[in-house]
């Protein structure tokens, strides 16, 4: 037996959780919102619908879109989005540690 | 914006969570599984294989069920179900509780 959870940042429904943060990382290092769709399976448009909800839930961007240029185009994460991911990622894993730290008392052997 | 999470205790599948919780909880006060699934808006063959389901994951019983008899049958909740509830309401409480405070390190004003 082990605990399991899933945790999110709620405003109006679902506004940033594991898949967006994992979605973003790919992003950064990517640089495409096409490429970081790919590698998690899901289709540019989902991708795509997802940082916009995000976004409107947020009330700020989350993606830097260059359309064309030289380089063809691609997606940045903006500073707000990083600090974001970063709060997140810090957040997540005290929480997680937390909830393994309860279960072990209550559950451990 | 705030925190949400769903918490559950995992062995190969959902073993128990919140919704079983709150279906046993229900279970103790009316001494019927069908009345608990009633109250829930659940389908009294829903609630049944979900006990079934988490019984197996668990590896014991939750319910006892009598038949028949002359107050007609009815549900109890085991000792060691009720001993899973226990430990479940406290340990729930705790990491929701560690949660909010992660939370409010890393994103509280």
């Amino acid at each position: 037996m082990k605990v399991a959870c899933k945790i999110w940042l709620d405003h109006h429904g679902k506004a940033f959780g594991e898949g967006p943060y994992e979605l973003l990382k790919r992003v950064e290092k990517t640089n495409s919102l096409n490429e970081a769709a790919y590698q998690m399976r899901m289709s540019y448009s989902k991708a795509w619908k997802l940082i916009q909800t995000m976004e409107k839930r947020l009330g700020f961007s989350l993606l830097d879109k260059k359309i064309g240029g030289l380089s063809g185009g691609g997606s940045q994460v903006t500073p707000k989005g990083k600090e974001l991911m970063k709060r997140y990622e810090q957040f997540e894993k005290e929480a997680r540690k937390a909830i393994e730290k309860a279960y072990q008392k209550h559950f451990g052997s």
